[in-house]
């Protein structure tokens, strides 16, 4: 069978490729696409076409792709080895009218691979900037009402939601009732602000992926109606849409007048031990180490923990009237807590002492003057060799921009200038909003406040590249996909591979 | 004299302006410059030199600008009628070269006229794309660092620092304590989170702007002393730069060794009557309504008052301990509050409970998919036809774009694709940060949730151009200049003033 990985067959594209970069990530590249090209070999047996379909793909066979897509719809955003799809590989080779003809076909081009990579980000690194262009258009036209927007979101963990809030009903009573006892209703189980999960690992629970194990309304009913318990509803489950190509109303796909399943967080004084004989799966647990475990849930998952654990840690924390210093209960499907001494100048008028708290935190990746290198502090915690960007909360009667400034001058002693902000992630640990900028130096002798941080340092751009893309962690490993920090700087990187 | 407006003297380049803008604001503009060129005949008596130098400038005349900035080099960024400085009026004619030359100087291109345009805006706003491109730059490069950036940070009203924060001074008792009875050291006295003011009329304090009144150690030793005041450090007078053009070092400027005035705020339990009796200025008084009254200071006072007051009002919010109810004391230079119960959770580990409150809001301007009208909205308690942008705050574990998507549809029906963050705001009422972002409509229906809002309706690009800039309120007013809801109007507006 052909290899349908591109690396002996693109050499003149990938030199030229390589000299736009002005780097040799290419080399690397390769071996690690043969590598995936044998692995490839392996799947062969377990599905035929859709090896076929991605060979096409990244063959650039135009036909051959229509006429598999004809047959077999399902093959349009699976993947293959490494997480690759038919969009992706086309991406990576060039092949412009294979992508335009899978983008017309539906494709979801916001999948990502197992680097976490887009088709867009595959194009843009390589250097096929009419793809990239294409992949990054919009079919509403909501770039000219935009010049200059980023129209492709960057998404990062935690940020997914996939519930509607619909904070309209919180404050409905009877529904919320109603939705309590639905046996559709899905409910998680937190203790100590994490909640049950099962591991995809039978023998140790710390490794691999984290699931959520969902509990319903029988199950759990004794714990729904105990005094001590917060409650905390977390919204429905968003309506999937039907298929673009399809003509079929929603009234003929028998979705009318079912509202879709909503969700509640449960947190209760009952012990772990016990909360976990409550679940029929196996490999249950809840994680001790959250900075760390949360980490290790699905992006499908991890935006719905987000929310609960802020909102939880928000009841634990916040169980006292600050103004009165009296009790208050929870009110409002668990966002609000209202004072229970009547006198309290927290029930005139509207505080935001009744309600959860979000901290805005500035994290920022500072770049040198010389536009080549970057700032990277770390601190005494930190495993070994580890950097990551400077970070801070904004401080009343503080802007964004201001706050990046403060941050970085006293954290490192370098002046900031311009600062651009890219995307943002809450971080429930415990009400974080992440505010991810990129900002430009205007001085660049560095002297780090001990407090803060242990270290800080210019980090030479192909030394974070090598970090981010190749493996090689000589004197830096930077912090995991999941987080703002490794984003922005993969954000900076790709900026520039165009220069 | 010549008349240095170019009202009449440049028709062409006027009609040409018009025909791009596609509408007919130059005619109106014309009428408020004719207007203004009447009252600067009135400052001419004052200052010849100055008027001779701004009508040099406007009309395009390179050597006598030169000659003038050579004899009284102070000219530079004077400002005449409305405020407006040579630097603006090179730009609205369009005079490269003048605007070259004063850039060269030194010349400070953010300063602002009395409609708050910076010479760059007047610029866009006319149409003179190489002098707006010019005035754009940044002299260190970092334009290149980070393309696509818009270096030309928009400030908002509550946004300049003026102070340097020092926030690692806050831990050092002794600083702060020889800080507190240094005889340079500025104090702000708020009574019900108001800073006491001067106003700069006679007869009637409401009206007119507001001056922060200053007090010195002296003046207020007795309340510093006082167990029930609250003292909050709010840092250090940045030090002037020395101008660019000099060669002095920094020894020689007598600087060294002499640490900047410090600047605390007061908040104390005296009557306020009491208090106005310690200041020797005239009409000082106690705003009543914050919402309005605040609005009233200058930009270079509205930052540091932002700041004091969202402190100042979390102490007088959360004085109890929401970890166990217990009485707190301040610390930490007034940025902490510790539990005094020594066995509280809150004491252990590091807690957001400790720490003031910063509340991250959005505040949106939707635009029509047809690029040509946006979304404003209104409150019952806004003054008759007023409508702003929407805004909402932000949950625990979501996103700005998110949560710029859920409250648009939550209040108003409207379904929102691509979010573009644009600049942000202090709001100390009392401690908002404000998160300006614009936004594109998917959808057109509206539909309003009468809970949050009274009305919401779709405005034509046209009649908000002309109740922004033209006065003409014919159904719709705009929030004031100095909200974050009026500086995205404008923005959107001048973003397109070139199509
Ligand atoms: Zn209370
Ligand atoms: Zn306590």
């Amino acid at each position: 069978m052909p290899d349908r990985w591109p690396s002996h067959r693109n050499t003149t594209e990938e030199v030229s490729t390589r000299r736009q970069l002005g780097q040799t990530t290419s080399c690397v590249t390769v071996k690690r696409y043969r590598a995936a090209a044998m692995t490839s070999l392996q799947l062969l047996a377990k599905d035929e076409m859709l090896e076929k379909f991605l060979d096409a793909a990244a063959r650039g066979d135009l036909s051959q792709v229509s006429a598999l897509l004809t047959h077999i719809p399902s093959l349009l955003n699976q993947a293959g080895c490494s997480g690759w799809t038919a969009l992706m590989l086309a991406a990576r080779n060039g092949h412009y009218h294979v992508v335009e003809a899978l983008l017309a076909h539906g494709c979801d081009k916001f999948s990502v691979n197992s680097s976490s990579q887009t088709a867009y980000d595959i194009a843009k690194f390589w250097g096929h900037r009419h793809i990239s262009h294409l992949l990054s258009q919009t079919d509403d036209g909501s770039r000219q009402v935009l010049p200059g927007c980023d129209l492709r979101q960057q998404e990062n963990y935690f940020s997914r939601e996939t519930l509607e809030r619909l904070s309209c009903k919180r404050t409905d009573k009877v529904w919320l009732e109603e939705k309590q006892s639905d046996p559709e209703t899905v409910y998680l189980l937190f203790s100590n602000l994490c909640p049950m999960v099962s591991s995809s690992q039978d023998d140790d629970e710390t490794a691999g992926e984290a699931k959520l194990c969902h509990f319903r309304y029988e199950a759990v009913k004794d714990l729904v109606e105990k005094a001590t318990t917060v409650l905390v509803f977390l919204g429905v489950e968003k309506r999937k849409k039907p298929p673009s190509s399809s003509s079929l109303s929603s009234s003929q796909m028998g979705e009318v007048g079912r509202e879709p399943p909503a969700w509640f967080a449960i947190s209760t004084d009952e012990e772990a031990a016990e909360l976990l004989k409550r679940s029929r799966e196996k490999n249950c647990f809840f994680p001790k180490t959250p900075n760390r475990d949360l980490l290790k849930l699905s992006e499908e998952e991890a935006g719905v923990v987000a929310q609960a654990r802020s909102v939880l840690a928000w009841h634990s924390r916040y169980s006292f009237c600050p103004t009165c210093g009296s009790s208050t209960k929870p009110e409002e499907g668990g966002y609000k807590r209202s004072c229970l001494n009547s006198t309290c100048r927290s029930l005139q008028g509207v505080h935001n002492t009744c309600y959860p708290r979000v901290d805005p935190v500035v994290i920022m990746l500072v770049i040198h003057p010389d536009g080549n290198q970057c700032l990277l502090g770390r601190k005494k915690i930190f495993p070994v060799n580890m950097f990551s960007c400077l970070a801070g909360f904004i401080e009343p009667g503080e802007t964004i921009e201001d706050a990046v400034r403060r941050e970085v001058e006293e954290e490192s002693g370098v002046k900031v200038g311009p600062v651009q902000y890219v995307s943002c992630q809450p971080w429930p640990m415990p009400s974080n909003l992440m505010i991810g900028c990129l900002a430009v130096a205007l001085s660049t002798d560095i002297r780090v406040d001990e407090n803060e941080i242990e270290e800080a340092q210019w980090f030479p751009r192909q030394q974070v590249i090598d970090s981010v893309f190749r493996g090689v962690q000589k004197g830096l490993t930077v912090p995991p996909r999941q987080t703002i920090a490794h984003q922005l700087i993969k954000h900076w990187i790709g900026m520039n591979s165009n220069l």
